[in-house]
């Protein structure tokens, strides 16, 4: 039951902060959404920062189930899977009215400066999601459909950062479109090379 | 005078908002940091959100100013600008201690969910940075320094969402490699196609 509370807590909070940022999310309403009594936040979470880095955890876990449902399937060519996972995500965003973008890339924003331990924990977020891309390119320098030459590493980071962005633009626009030019620039320029 | 107090607020505005946010930084702040009296601020602002949005305006300026400095310099190849304009970036956001980031980004990503008017300003202000390189682009086709099958319009958009997100990674790691990074992509991989 009390794991059921604090889980409804980080899920709510995970919500809201995805959505409206961390700064501009209260303690109060994330309590109040999830129907938990003000009192027992403290029970749960030392402070709101606290809060704050478990969301990331949470975040965390969530993106590396789906890593590995899109990205870890052998019977499809590297490539394709690398592929079919922005097509994913593509889809999702859609769903979602082209909304939010990735929780771990807009914390990294707002509280980059702001707060050390936050900037600790996402950097590791983000070389979590930049090692699921890691895996499927070195698969493809193996079968030889990307060159020997691309350093994985760095390409497996840019994909990441690069695909922050375009999810930036995608907020304003409220379009596809930012993301599928990501696609393209990633898949037949960049590991064309 | 007059004037002067309200281009005050909007620089303080300005400078606050970048490193902290929008939703983050409170209008009594800005004031007490620009010494102008509470009172004032409604003479010159209709709410915190005309504040907001001139002071995109007061963004945009500042980076076409800029664009116009590194960019336009006809003596110059305008691939070898380019390279510069990156480094001029890097150097800035290098004595800024790998701070800040873009406002324009920064802000897409906080207020392209909460808030029409913005958006709306933050897509006009971000395609003008893409003129700016859309510029240097087509005088590159031109002169045959790159090819004639670049997508002019598609690679300068991503040329700025691909910085917005190589931004946020400095942020968290607070080192100049994600730009750098970012300048190989774009200037060896990209534009070589």
């Amino acid at each position: 039951m009390k794991k059921n509370t604090k889980q409804r807590i980080l899920a709510v909070g995970a919500q809201l902060i995805h959505h409206k940022g961390f700064n501009h999310t209260g303690i109060k309403e994330i309590l109040d959404e999830a129907h938990v009594p003000k009192g027992s936040f403290y029970f749960y979470f030392k402070n709101k920062e606290d809060l704050g880095l478990q969301v990331i955890d949470f975040f965390n876990r969530q993106f590396l189930d789906m890593a590995h449902e899109t990205l870890s399937d052998k019977s499809i060519p590297p490539l394709k899977r690398l592929a079919n996972r922005f097509d994913y995500f593509i889809q999702l965003f859609n769903q979602m009215d082209y909304s939010c973008g990735c929780p771990i890339g807009n914390l990294a924003q707002e509280m980059g400066d702001l707060n050390d331990a936050f900037s600790a924990k996402l950097k590791e977020a983000m070389d979590l999601i930049a090692d699921s891309y890691k895996k499927v390119l070195l698969e493809a320098q193996n079968t030889n459909d990307i060159s020997a030459t691309i350093d994985i590493d760095e390409t497996a980071a840019f994909i990441v950062s690069s695909w922050h962005g375009a999810l930036i633009r995608m907020k304003v626009e409220k379009s596809a479109q930012p993301l599928e030019s990501h696609k393209r620039f990633i898949l037949n320029h960049i590991l064309q090379t």
